[in-house]
This record gives structure tokens, C-alpha cells and sequence, in this order.
């Protein structure tokens, strides 16, 4: 990258992390080993009610397949990031995250799973974000396309080791992002692998 | 249709409006005059903290074109209503609501303008439900398909006067709806118009 990193943090295989991000600066969300998607929300870090709204940033942007330029769109229809740079180009704004009603209820999976909402759930509760806050996610390389009779197909991301996509911040915010603990469906093809978070100023 | 007719509520144009739904009993929801759309979001009525997802609803029904059969699922994760009648067929999952942001800050409109976000707050109110805890809604009779390279593409709702689409409760609801206000974009063919509220028990 081109600039001055603030921060690294090594986000483990299943679990999840949150970075506070300051306006102007910029996050790196890097998947290590390949094929792993990432679950991405954000606050607003001074008013933590305002959060990343996936419909918003599908109304904004009029497109679900966001590409360098997008903005990522808070609840109260601000922007809150921008993506910036981005090795795969490819993201899912319409599916939200795994949960454990999505385990047990939808794949009838009944054993404890961790799941993405648990683990932002873990990576914001220092900040006293409760569960029913954290919104649905902006998922880094997550490729489940929509056919044209509005099908969603489960594929595994297309994302290789060392892929990123960075995320400038366009308001000062708490980031957090979950490395899907998913190995049941294709998403992660089958082996959930780490991510890393890396804070940066740009500039030269 | 077959059944008891428990109460009907009339929604202005331009407008929200909420009801109580018990469980296994109908919510139906009339597009009046035609094209026009309605906002709709659901609570569970005995912990409002659990509310409508359309992501959830994208994930467990595996497409973002709902039809007869498809459930209205939770932030939990859980089944909260099921749509079990539809004269139109057409109905958008990943647009959200408009809101005071949106005509601001994206549609570049800044006179005072109704919002189905704020129609939405307005009528939950009573249940003390504030605004950013108002879930993006399940949009009746909006159509905004979304082509092969994801963009989505704003027309006016293909519903005509008397149109309707039934939910059946799977458990006991606060349900709310706005007959959306935009003038500005094609959703509603540039003319607002009233909905209405059928709530009813099924069976002969």
C-alpha cells in the first residue's frame, strides 16, 4: 500500500475483530489463505445508532455488485466508507451474515456453530453494541450471484491468498468484520481460513 | 376473501399506518388505486426488539423475488410472517425504504418531503419502537429488477386498483406499512396513493 500503517490486527479462522478507523484513513480487509469471505459492518464511532445499511448502499449505489467507487451507506442515509481498492471485485451486499437461527433453522445444522452475527456480536460488545444492533453485512468477496429469475446461487469466493479490498472512511467509525465460520454451505469452500485487518493513512 | 374480517385500516397517501396480527390470522395489503407501493415492516409483538430482516429473508428463501410460500424471516432468524396470496407477484427485498437521506442526499432533494422511513417511525410510535431501531422493509408490489450486471433498475409498480398480497402471521405481530411517498423516482409512477389494511381470520 501506499502510505502509513496505524494499526494491523490478525482477525483468527471462525472469530471476528473490530478497529476503530478514523475519517481519512483508510482499512484494509485481506483475506490470508484465499476462498474467504468476510462479514464487514460499521458505526458511526461518535453516535453508535448510525450503522452500515445494506439496503441503503443498494439504493445508493442502484447496483448490488459494488465496484471501486461505492459508497457504503449508513441507516440514516449518510455515507460512513468508501471502497477504494480492490484486488477481486467481487462483494454481496444482499445476503446478510450466518447466525445460529440461519444454522439450525434454514440448514437444519442443531450442533453449537459459531456463526457472523455471533462473532461481530463478540468483536462490538467493548463499544455495548447488543445483539438486535449489529446490522446485516457488507460481505467481502462473498459470491452467491443472482440469476436473472432472481435465484441466489451459493458459490465460494473467488478471492486468492493475499487478496484485499480497502475501505477508505468517510466518517470516523468502528469497523468490525467476521471471518465466516461457514463450512456447511459453499462459502467459504468448506474451510474457514483467517483474515487480517490493516489501518492505514494513505499517502506517500 | 374466505374468512372474518377482525378489522380494516385505511392508509393515506402519502402515509404510514400500523396493526396488531395475531398469529394465524391474515394481514392483508391493498394497493387501492394501483401501481403504488407499500413499505411493509413486522415486530415480534411480545419482544420488539425482534424484527423483520430482508436479508434473513433473502437468505432463507434463496431469492430476491418473493413469491406465494415465501417467509418473512427475523433478525433472529425466525419465521414471522409467510406470504400466502399475491394478485401481482412482484415485490423488491434489497431496496429498503426512502428516507430524509435519501431525497438529500441522494436524490438531490432538499425541500421537506414524507419518507417511508419516516411514515414507518411515525406509525410504530405508539409501541415506542424510535427510529433507528424501524427495520428496511419488505417492498409490496415494487418492482426494481436487478439486471445480469447487478444494477437495479427503478420502474413503477405493476399493480392495479384492488391488487393485494396476503400474510399469514407465524407469530403474534405489530406490522406496519407506508404507502410510499416518492413522487420523485418511478416506484409509484410519480402519483402517491392510499393502501389499506385487511386483517382477518382464515377458514369458511
Amino acid at each position: 500500500m501506499v502510505g502509513t500503517v496505524v494499526q494491523t490486527v490478525e482477525i483468527p479462522a471462525r472469530h471476528g475483530a473490530a478497529v476503530e478507523v478514523k475519517r481519512g484513513q483508510v482499512l484494509r480487509v485481506v483475506d490470508v489463505e484465499g476462498e474467504q469471505v468476510g462479514d464487514l459492518v460499521c458505526f458511526n464511532r461518535h453516535d453508535l445508532g448510525e450503522a452500515y445499511s445494506p439496503q441503503n448502499t443498494v439504493l445508493f449505489n442502484r447496483t448490488i455488485y459494488p465496484k471501486i467507487g461505492a459508497l457504503l451507506v449508513s441507516n440514516r442515509g449518510r455515507p460512513m466508507m468508501r471502497l477504494v481498492a480492490d484486488t477481486v471485485g467481487v462483494h454481496d451486499l444482499i445476503c446478510g451474515s450466518c447466525s445460529d437461527g440461519y444454522y439450525r433453522n434454514r440448514l437444519d445444522h442443531h450442533e453449537p456453530h459459531r456463526s457472523c452475527r455471533g462473532n461481530l456480536t463478540e468483536a462490538m460488545a467493548p463499544w455495548g453494541v447488543g445483539p438486535d444492533a449489529i446490522p446485516f453485512s457488507f460481505n467481502v468477496f462473498m459470491r452467491w450471484p443472482v440469476g436473472a429469475d432472481g435465484a441466489v446461487v451459493p458459490m465460494s469466493a473467488p478471492s486468492r491468498p493475499g487478496d484485499y479490498a480497502d475501505f477508505l472512511a468517510e466518517m470516523d467509525v468502528v469497523a468490525a468484520n467476521s471471518a465466516c465460520p461457514s463450512d456447511i454451505t459453499p462459502t467459504n469452500a468448506h474451510r474457514p481460513t483467517p483474515m487480517r485487518f490493516v489501518v492505514y493513512v494513505p499517502g506517500g
